[in-house]
């Protein structure tokens, strides 16, 4: 019997080595896409070419192809992703936006396009937005405007004529804060009893591939965390 | 007594020199940023760096900063943006995605940046925006994606603290089709009584910058044109 496979884009970053993790538990082939190689993943797809988006895609298009062989896969998960703040009076603003197109508008595109190339029908595409960017961000522009493009990218794609396989869903994680290292590290006195657990979303995930027929196609679903419990909220 | 200073982002398109020409025509002071120069224009900011985002704020903002000579300007209207089709399956998706966000995000925050360095108090800021983007859009993804982040920028600089100067205010237009020659030219055959008049744009802008009483910062202006008649309606 051949094992289910899923590919884990951003398979190193705090949330994507925990999703290679799971997967890998629960009997999957996993494939990671990110800068460097993940040990746990049965195949690596590192991205070397990071100044121009055109290049990037064609690079990891051409890995992935080589990686899967023709194989279909479940699941895409994008997990890839960064935080920057700033307003606009900020003498990094520009700095900053780009940063955060690079980590969550070309990863989200490009996953788009492996979705429409790489996944079965009926399989599960997840993109990563956030909640604060349903509104405006003043306090972190660039990162709100990259988050508010993947909003929009999940409704497009959930269309009938979006370009994903037949019966394929996609949705959009939207997290408030998740209970990372980093996270733990930088604001160590923030109540962390709000922070959504990295392995919540993982399973979540897993759910989803299992059975999405509880999934509404093109959801943005918060994760509400609040004393320690995790709760869903599809918009 | 000294005139009323614009800057027009996007000076050389089909809104922007509609844009140039009404400003002068109404006794302004106009400065046009774009790829070539106008010969209306005042002033022109000519862009030759292309392949970098923060390359070319640097660029835009010491030539701005050249050309004002420390004189704030009234407003920045930013309408640089163009249009490109396809979905998740296009072979061009990232390339049509990456264009619209040199055409579009790359404009717009750049326009922020200038507006918190270069705009009077109680200024305008103008951004371009589009209704279909209000949703998905599948059929044109990239696009979609682009004008979602700009309308998402509009609202995060009207916040507080979003760092534009005092009692300044911004705004996004939301055409659905303007009446331009190359839409009339690759559209012969649209009802062209649904296009939006450029004039009625320029028109609009011009009035926002003289009483800017009525415009609730942040608003998503849609123009909607019906029988040759236009109305806006802000979200």
């Amino acid at each position: 019997m051949t094992s289910q496979k899923v590919l884990i884009y951003g398979g190193k970053g705090a949330l994507g080595s925990v999703c290679v993790a799971h997967f890998k538990s629960k009997g999957f082939w996993v494939g990671s896409i990110d800068l460097s190689p993940s040990e746990e993943a049965n195949a690596n797809v590192v991205v070397t070419r990071m100044a121009d988006w055109e290049e990037q895609d064609r690079e990891i298009q051409s890995r992935v192809s080589e990686v899967l062989n023709g194989d279909k896969v479940d699941a895409i998960i994008c997990v890839a992703g960064g935080w920057a703040g700033g307003n606009a009076a900020s003498k990094d603003l520009v700095k900053s936006a780009s940063m955060m197109s690079r980590q969550s508008v070309w990863t989200s595109i490009i996953s788009a396009s492996l979705a429409a190339h790489h996944l079965k029908e009926g399989g599960i595409l997840t993109l990563t937005g956030a909640i604060p960017a349903l509104e405006g961000t003043s306090g972190m522009i660039g990162y709100g405007m990259a988050k508010a493009a993947v909003h929009q990218l999940t409704k497009s794609l959930a269309q009938g004529d979006g370009g994903l396989p037949k019966g394929a869903k996609v949705a959009a994680i939207l997290p408030m804060t998740l209970d990372t290292p980093m996270n733990r590290k930088f604001m160590p006195d923030a109540d962390q009893t709000a922070w959504t657990p990295m392995e919540f979303v993982a399973d979540m995930f897993h759910g989803w591939v299992l059975d999405s027929s509880n999934l509404v196609n093109g959801s943005l679903v918060k994760l509400i965390t609040t004393d320690g419990n995790t709760v869903t909220e599809a918009v």
